[in-house]
C-alpha cells in the first residue's frame, strides 16, 4: 500500500562503531537530536524516521571508510543529497547512518569543446548552472526543487525540461561509485556513447542509493540556446490544453519546456506567488533555438492553441522575467500544499503515452472534483507525466485514507493505460507494491542484482522493494 | 588481447536433449553441416565456430521451452539475428545451440500518436522503415547493415543517424526478455519516462544475449522531418574535415548524419560503387527540419566547411538520390575489404570525447600510412567514433600480427584520450582484454550481475568477458 512503512529491525550503533567514527571523522560526525531531526522528515506525507548518526562526507576518502567502518559493524547507510525526494527516499526505516553528502560540492571540470562536466555529487543544479553561465553552455535537468546532482543521478530525475533535453538516465555520462564493499568504481569513458559491456551508467541512475554511493558524475551539457521565449496561454478546459500539447509533439516542435497546471493550482500559483494569471487551465511554454526555429514553433503552436480555446500568449522573453515564470512554476507544491495552513502535503506522479494522456488528466480530474481533499494537478505534460498534489489536514484523519485510495485509483488507471507509477519521483517507500503491479516478475530481476551487489543489504536497506 | 577466443568446455549434445528438441521443434531444429556452416563465421576476422545445432525461433513460447530444456542439459544458447555483428558477437564458442531469431519478425502495433511501435526481434531495421513509411514516422537508428532489432537492441547499435537520434540505449522502451531460468519478464511499461526501480532495459540493452534473449522490442520512432538534404564535401585535409564537424557540432546545429570518409575509403567507395566522387577525405551530411530549419542548418555548415578547406557541397534532395548516397556509405566496409580480392576483413571501432577526435583521428591516419596492410577510415564522427578496416591477405601471415599491433594502438589511443574502446561494435570476442583496461573493477560488477541473473552460464557463454 502506498505510504506503507516496511518494518526493518533496528540495531544500535555498537560502540566500537561510534568510536571508530569519532575518530575518522571527528566533528563530521553527529548523534544530537537537533542533527537527527534535520533527517528524519521529508518534504511529503511521511512519517519521520530518524538515523542514529550523520556522517558528512569531503571526499570519495571519506565515503570508503564509512562503507568499511558500516560494513564490518552491519549497520545501514543512507546517501542523503538535498533531501528533497518525496517517496521517502532517503527515510531511515531501519536506523543507521544518513551520509550527507552536501559538502562534496566542487565543480571539477567543465569541459566545453566536449559539452561536458565533471561534479561531485553534492553539486546542486542551481550552482552547477550558476558556474556555467559565461561558458554559454547549461545544465537541464530541472527536477523544480533545487536537488544535488547526485540525488538527481539517485532518483533519475527529470522535471519541466524533459521533453526536449531527456531525464538524468540521459544527462549521466559516467559515475564514479564506492560500491558496498568500498571499492571505487567508474561506471564509463567520458565519450559520448559507448558499447563497453553492460551499462552500468544506467543501472546506477535511478538506483535511488541502493546499490552504490556516487561520488562523482559526468554530465552532459547543453549550449545555452540563441532565442529563448517563454510565454503563458489559459484554456478554457483541462483536455483543450493537453490536446494543444499533445498536438504539438506530434508535429514534431521541439517544445524545451511545457507545464501545465489547473485552475486550482493556478489559484494557488496567484496567491502564493502574488501573481495574477487567470485561475483557468494554463499552459507554460519555453522555446529554445535560433531566432527562425523558435518564431516557427511558436507559430505552430499558437494555432494549435488557437484552435483549442488558448488565450492569446503572455510573453516573458527577458532572462528575469522567465526567472519569474519559472520560480513560480517551481513554488507550486508549497503553492498547492499551503492552500490550508499547516497541511500535509502528498504528491504523486504518474507517466502514460501521450494517446492516453488528455483521457487520464480528465478522469483523474473528475474522482478530484468529488475529494473533500483540495488537490491540483500539474506536470510535465509534453512527456506524458502529471503530478496530483494534495493538501491535507493533519487533523482529520479521514483524509489520510481518502488520498491514499485516490491515489491507488489514479495510479491503476495509469497502469491501466500501459503508464507508469512513476516517472521520476521514484519508489522509495511510497510505490513498492505498485511497482510489482507495473513489473511483475522483473522486479525479481532488481533483487537479484541488489542481492549481487549488496549482499549485506547494507545500502539505503527497504528502498524500492523489500528484500 | 583482441582476436582470441576463449577456451571453453565444450560438450556434445546429449541425446536425451536432441530427441526432446526434435519432438518440440520438428524441422525447426537442424543439425546438418550445411545448416550449421551458416552460423559459425562472422563478418570479420574470427576464426570459424560451428554450433552444434540450430533452432529456429516462431515464437516466445518457443524460447522458453527451448531455455527450459537447455538449462536443464546444461547446453548454451547463443540467441543470433541476422549475424552482422563484427567482433565475434553470435560466435559459438563452446558450441551449443544457436538460436536463430530471425523467423520472430512481425510488426507487432504501431502506435503513431505515441511515436512507437511494437515488434518481434527478428524484424530488420530497412523492412521496419518500409512498414512505416505511409505512417509519417520512421526509426532511425541505422548501423549500415540491415540488422535485426533484436540483435541492434543486444549490441547497442547506433550508426549514422546517432549524432541527432540517439542509439538503441534511447531507441528502446520496453524489452519483453526470457531469462535463463524460462521466465518471461517485461522491463518497462510504454510510458516515454518512467523512474520505477532499476533500469532493466538499459541493462538488457548491450548486454550481447548473455542475460536474456529478447523476445518483444517497444521502439521509440521519430516523425519523418518535413525537409531532408543530403550533401558530399571534400575536404583538402582529414583535419579539415573533423574541424569542420566538431565546430558544427560546437554551433549546436543538429546534424541528422555526419560521416567522415578519407581518401583511401572514397577510392575504395567509387570503385565498389561505381561512383565518381573525388578521392579525398569527405564527409557525407544530412539535415532534417523545417524548409527554414534546414537551410539555416546548411548555411552554418557551408560556412565553417569553406574555412577549413572544404569543395563546394554536392547535393542529393531527391530520395533515390538519397538512397544511392547512403547506399555507397553503407557499403564502405565491403568496399574497404575488397580493396584487394579475397582479403579478410577486419572492422575496428572506437570513440573518444569530441576534443581529442581531430588528434586521435591524425594519429591513426599516420600509423595507417606505414602499414603494409591496406586500412580505411571512415566513421560517425559528430559522436566522436570512428572505424578503421583493414583487408588483410589470408595468406601473408604477419598481416594479421600487423593489424593486431595497430589496433591495440588504437584503442590504448583512445584509452588515453578518456574515449572508449568501442562506440557500437561490442566487446564481443574481440575486445574483452580492452574492456578490463578500460573499465577496471567496474568489469567486476558486470560479472557480478552475469553470475546472478544466469549463474549456469547458459546464454551466450564466453562473450564480453569470461566468468
Amino acid at each position: 500500500m502506498a505510504g506503507t512503512v516496511p518494518s526493518g529491525e533496528r540495531k544500535p550503533l555498537p560502540a566500537s562503531l561510534v568510536a571508530a567514527l569519532e575518530e575518522r571523522f571527528a566533528d563530521h560526525f553527529q548523534r544530537g537530536d537537533a542533527v537527527l531531526g534535520q533527517y528524519g522528515s521529508s518534504e511529503t506525507h511521511f512519517a519521520t524516521m530518524l538515523p542514529d548518526a550523520v556522517v558528512y562526507a569531503r571526499s570519495r576518502d571519506d565515503v570508503v571508510a564509512l562503507v568499511k567502518l558500516c560494513a564490518a559493524a552491519d549497520i545501514p547507510i543512507i546517501p542523503f543529497g538535498a533531501g528533497t525526494s518525496i517517496e521517502g527516499n532517503a527515510a531511515p526505516v531501519n536506523g543507521g547512518i544518513t551520509l550527507d553528502m552536501s559538502q562534496m560540492d566542487a565543480v571539477l571540470a567543465v569541459h566545453t569543446e566536449d559539452f561536458d562536466c565533471v561534479v561531485q555529487p553534492g553539486v546542486r543544479r542551481e550552482e552547477l548552472n550558476l558556474h556555467l553561465r559565461d561558458q554559454g553552455l547549461f545544465f537541464p535537468i530541472d527536477p523544480g526543487a533545487n536537488a544535488t546532482i547526485g540525488g538527481m543521478a539517485s532518483t533519475r530525475a527529470s522535471g519541466t525540461n524533459a521533453v526536449r533535453y531527456g531525464t538524468m538516465k540521459d544527462a549521466v555520462l559516467s559515475l564514479e561509485v564506492v560500491t558496498p564493499q568500498g571499492e571505487v568504481i567508474r561506471t564509463a569513458r567520458r565519450a559520448r556513447k559507448s558499447a563497453a559491456g553492460y551499462d552500468l551508467t544506467r543501472l546506477y541512475v535511478g538506483s535511488e542509493g541502493t546499490l552504490g554511493i556516487i561520488t562523482e558524475v559526468t554530465l552532459r551539457l547543453h549550449p545555452v540556446p540563441d532565442t529563448i521565449s517563454a510565454a503563458v496561454c489559459s484554456f478554457e478546459t483541462l483536455g483543450g490544453a493537453v490536446d494543444t500539447v499533445v498536438q504539438s509533439i506530434q508535429c514534431a516542435v521541439p517544445l524545451a519546456r511545457v507545464e501545465i497546471l489547473d485552475a486550482k493550482q493556478m489559484t494557488a500559483v496567484n496567491r502564493w506567488s502574488k501573481l495574477d494569471y487567470p485561475e483557468a487551465p494554463t499552459l507554460f511554454f519555453e522555446f529554445h533555438g535560433s531566432a527562425t526555429h523558435v518564431a516557427e514553433q511558436i507559430e505552430t503552436v499558437k494555432a494549435l492553441a488557437e484552435a483549442h480555446g488558448g488565450s492569446a500568449f503572455s510573453w516573458s522573453n527577458r532572462p528575469e522575467e522567465r526567472s519569474k515564470l519559472w520560480r513560480a512554476r517551481h513554488e507550486a507544491y508549497y503553492a498547492a500544499v499551503n492552500m490550508r495552513s499547516g497541511a500535509i502535503g502528498w504528491a504523486t506522479d504518474v507517466c502514460v503515452p501521450m494517446s492516453r494522456l488528455a483521457e487520464c488528466i480528465a478522469e483523474t480530474h473528475a474522482d478530484l472534483e468529488t475529494s473533500s481533499v483540495p488537490a491540483t494537478i500539474l506536470g510535465h505534460v509534453g512527456d506524458g507525466n502529471f503530478h496530483v498534489i494534495f493538501s491535507i489536514d493533519p487533523d482529520a484523519p479521514t483524509e489520510m485514507e481518502e488520498v491514499e485510495a485516490l491515489n491507488a485509483k489514479l495510479v491503476e488507471r495509469a497502469l491501466a493505460m500501459d503508464g507508469t507509477c512513476t516517472g521520476e519521483h521514484g519508489i522509495g517507500l511510497g510505490k513498492q507494491d505498485w511497482l510489482v503491479a507495473e513489473l511483475g516478475e522483473a522486479v525479481e530481476q532488481m533483487r537479484l542484482i541488489k542481492r549481487a551487489f549488496d549482499p549485506q543489504n547494507l545500502l539505503n536497506p527497504g528502498k524500492i522493494f523489500v528484500l
